[in-house]
């Protein structure tokens, strides 16, 4: 059987035979989740060997033109290559273990790390699909959340309810760990969500997506939780990063590089004084994993393309005082940035 | 500065020093989440090199004896380790990029795994306290849970709703995606959770956990939603299964290997045909990671001891038709099994 996305990172890599146990890049081929399997394919076509507990499934959901088969049970990957001489094989993703053992048994390993990198940048309309179904209900969970809030909950209480209501709204689960920080905790970038209860007066920080059908979304807000007259320097310096992170969407355009993308947040926040407290990059690719290529940021030679999937995300941190992040997914359309996340960001006081 | 914990795996490594980079390992070591960082051991001391996102949380949060400091940016990790000649490393927990740079900077590699496998697998007191409350956090949820189920729920409203009530009573997250199957779902033993309606009659089946500290609890239930008076081999089953669970409690004991506390579950099913239906193993180890060493399977030669954490989840699966599993996360003390999971098991029906 042939499947073309197995065909065209074959041949990007130039090996005899793709073999794939990484279970994102397992998932970008077959379009099937599980925990174990291996892919491999070569100028004949592709297979995809799973265990039982998945086979049933398996053949039922796997792409088509991939072949479904029980991995034979005890056999070593070794043996079941036998015959080729040189396989492509993700060194940043696979184990120094089965990388090991694979050159151990005779062959030729070639990465296939950058083919896969560069596939899986540019996303199809089915997987831009799902990512805007990802999207769009973590937009409706945040919408709905912000009338849920009270004074008294936790950081936690949040964190757990935003997540709830993205499950109702269709997602399987999170992207990732919901960072939810209040007061002077929205200073630190990656603050870990705890016990902290919200007071009148609080600048809320809420980092979080959803996923649906395998693929992410990820946006921040930046909220005041009841104005008590003391947050001049933050309105000031919203208005600030807002303005970066809307600059961003009027000026990135397909065929610039991730470098040029980040200068345009950062040279702005600098007329202010700002870059300094901006100590994050601004953005990264999102698809099946939160983090992929391509990157914005002051080293990335990426050059972006129509159907790349990325973060716009400024952000500023005065540490110990507060914090402030506004973050969109979007993607590449006709060859200038279309917002993915689109919860209102003009600055809200609950 | 000097880790009892770093110091005990650079000896039983028996390299110059421990370098990990793997995000569970160095959770382990440092006490201290985070998505960048390394961990450097060596005969003087500890040392653990984060980025700026993580610096400030991690000086006040790391475990003693070991020194915080920024990651030179832009810097090699081969550069840092200039003049070890041999360095310990989890080769199987190591991408083969990583691992070829330190090989090519000429650098002897000891695999680490081991060394890590054993320590990690008997529980400190801390440890245990920290799976003790994710277990609690387990059981209130899902007895809480029970009460709320209603007929036309799909799996996935009821997924979300357990994840919720996890949340609530103090876990951080879930340890993995809540399996939850209705009807026949529940012949596949990883079903992915979907939109299927719960109805009147349904076996329901449940596997979830959640994290409290960073620590995983693990538990099946299953039951009916309502009897509709065509489950008598259900019921019969369920007796067995339950039984073959309960008979892993009594007999299983320090100084045993994996595979004799598979035999006893699988051993007891087998008097009554029901073996064949048993498709995996009666458990793994759980801890930071909800599967780790060490597995009671029909292969496995660990031997058990005081302080280790594991599942109990004989289970029987008939295609297209039910399956039951049963499943506690339990610990040995005194050389006996301590169930740390205590929601009830007596058959229910809703």
């Amino acid at each position: 059987m042939k499947n073309l996305l197995t065909d065209k990172i074959l041949g990007a890599t130039g090996a005899d035979a793709l073999v794939v146990t990484q279970p994102d890049y397992r998932f970008y081929l077959t379009g099937f989740e599980s925990s174990f399997g291996v892919v491999i394919a070569d100028s004949d076509g592709a297979r995809f060997l799973t265990d039982s507990r998945y086979l049933e499934a398996a053949k039922s959901k796997v792409n088509g033109g991939i072949e479904v088969s029980e991995y034979p049970r005890g056999e070593s990957l070794a043996s079941l290559l036998k015959g080729y001489k040189s396989l492509g094989v993700s060194l940043s993703k696979t184990f120094a273990s089965e990388y090991l053992s694979l050159k151990e048994a005779g062959f030729e390993i070639v990465d296939s790390t950058p083919a896969f990198e560069k596939s899986m940048a540019v996303k199809s309309k089915d997987e831009l699909q799902k990512i805007q179904a990802a999207c769009v209900a973590a937009d409706k969970s945040f919408t709905s959340l912000l009338s849920q809030i009270k004074e008294g909950m936790t950081e936690n209480d949040v964190a757990a309810l935003l997540e709830y209501l993205m499950r109702q709204n269709g997602a399987s689960g999170t992207s990732f760990s919901t960072i939810c920080a209040f007061g002077a905790n929205a200073s630190v970038p990656h603050h870990e969500t705890d016990e902290t209860k919200l007071k009148f007066g609080d600048i809320v920080l809420i980092d979080f997506g959803c996923k649906v059908g395998g693929y992410c979304s990820d946006c921040t807000r930046t909220f005041l939780f009841g104005d008590d007259g003391k947050h001049e320097q933050f309105k000031q310096a919203y208005e600030h990063v807002l303005k970066a992170h809307m600059l961003v969407k009027e000026q990135f355009a397909a065929g610039m590089t991730g470098r040029a993308g980040d200068a345009i947040a950062r040279d702005y926040l600098a007329k202010f004084g700002l870059d300094k407290y901006f100590t994050h990059s601004l953005g990264h690719g999102i698809g099946i994993n939160i983090h992929e290529a391509p990157n914005l940021s002051p080293k990335s030679e990426s050059v972006f393309e129509d159907g790349m999937v990325f973060s716009d995300e400024p952000g500023v941190y005065f540490e110990g005082n507060f914090g402030i992040r506004i973050e969109d997914t979007v993607t590449l359309e006709g060859g200038r940035v279309k917002s993915l996340t689109n919860s209102d960001k003009t600055l809200t006081i609950l």
